[in-house]
């Protein structure tokens, strides 16, 4: 039986072999919620990247740059991390090149030694899971984290897959009985379990309330945000 | 108000600012349980080290050597990490040298630049909280966890310790919420709540089913073991 485990912040990558495993990567607030919104609506690729000024290497190639600092749009780049950027109407067929801090380096670390990179949010929760059970290999859920410690977001997400998992994966290590615990608890009202995070403040300094009820969506999307090179591109 | 937070693995240690706080080192199976019940029970000092090798620069200065490989005492040393070991029949007015790896990383990396170490374990958790509530300066609680990884013993106790300061003190980032639920979910039947550990398989192959119901009793001790030096004893 394939292995399920939960690495709940990057900085504890390395205690995972992942050279044979599906990494789903996790940055639900708000980088692989977007992530999703965006492909499912037609998005050609998107290319994340850490910082705004790494945007500027993409400038002049026709992408669509979405870059946020301290949640402002930065003056002359075209949108910030909000999902409803990712609307059809704003990015079908579009690259969009997207700042994103904790869910890039996920994102790189995993791509250095996975077998594969997915993308994962609440949105599209069943079809990643229904994916992951298709293809029986060995899964780690990757939570993005903050700043490289956890967060109860991500975490709550891996619960949600693992759920969803536990009775056809083995599940693996003390971080996934965790995960689905949290998520257990929390589930009837995941934004009200959220009140409890040590983020919530910001989250409500940001005014991005709106942003944080949309990422708490489940199954509103099909599509699976595959890293291909440094592109997310649709899963085929 | 002074804040608490959670460590999950001392992998995460350099993410928190130390230099003004107390530091809880936990780990549960079994060393910081051995370590409590032995000064409790009249142990002079007791010296933790990584290895049985280390046990070795210990040797002819008149200390009872601890260590133990694969759950086995290692031939030529006093006894084991069992806390039965440490009774005061055995221990009173004595130093004993303690081989236990993750939990000895934890207090030497915490030593560095804490304020204080102290030793938490359930045998002495509301004299651990009530000392915290006294001194009233910021605390971390660190679990030695599992090879740098999370483990839910640890975490469980970190949780209690949450469940008892989180009136007085601020509770400062989301691992410390989730300790909190996890333990309020576990706390009814922590044994049964382990048995989903991953390490469950590993503590009935070392038949130490006893070891570990004593470990999960609470409040059964008054002794605060701290870090003086390499030494752990009594705090005064």
């Amino acid at each position: 039986m394939s292995k399920i485990e939960v690495c709940l912040t990057p900085a504890l990558l390395d205690l995972y072999p992942i050279e044979n495993s599906i990494v789903v990567v996790i940055d639900i607030l708000r980088a692989t919620s977007s992530i999703t919104y965006g492909i499912e609506n037609g998005a050609e690729a998107i290319i994340p990247v850490m910082n705004v000024e790494d945007c500027l290497a993409y400038a002049d190639q026709g992408y669509l740059l979405a870059a946020e600092r301290n949640g402002e749009v930065v003056a002359g780049y075209d949108f910030g991390n909000s999902p409803f950027s990712y609307t059809a109407e704003k990015v079908a067929g579009k690259t969009i090149v997207l700042t994103t801090t904790n869910g890039t380096k996920a994102m790189h670390l995993a791509q250095e030694r996975a077998y594969q990179v997915v993308v994962g949010s609440f949105l599209n929760l069943s079809a990643v899971c229904d994916y992951l059970k298709k293809e029986n290999k060995d899964v780690l859920l990757l939570c993005a984290g903050w700043k490289d410690n956890f967060n109860l977001e991500d975490t709550l997400f891996a619960g949600a897959v693992v759920e969803q998992l536990q009775g056809d994966f083995t599940v693996g290590d003390d971080s996934s009985v965790a995960a689905l615990d949290m998520y257990q608890l929390a589930k009837g009202d995941l934004r009200g379990y959220l009140q409890k995070s040590s983020h919530n403040h910001r989250l409500i300094k940001l005014n991005i309330e709106e942003d944080v009820r949309f990422c708490l969506k489940i199954d509103v999307c099909k599509a699976i945000p595959v890293l291909q090179g440094e592109m997310l591109v649709a899963l085929a």
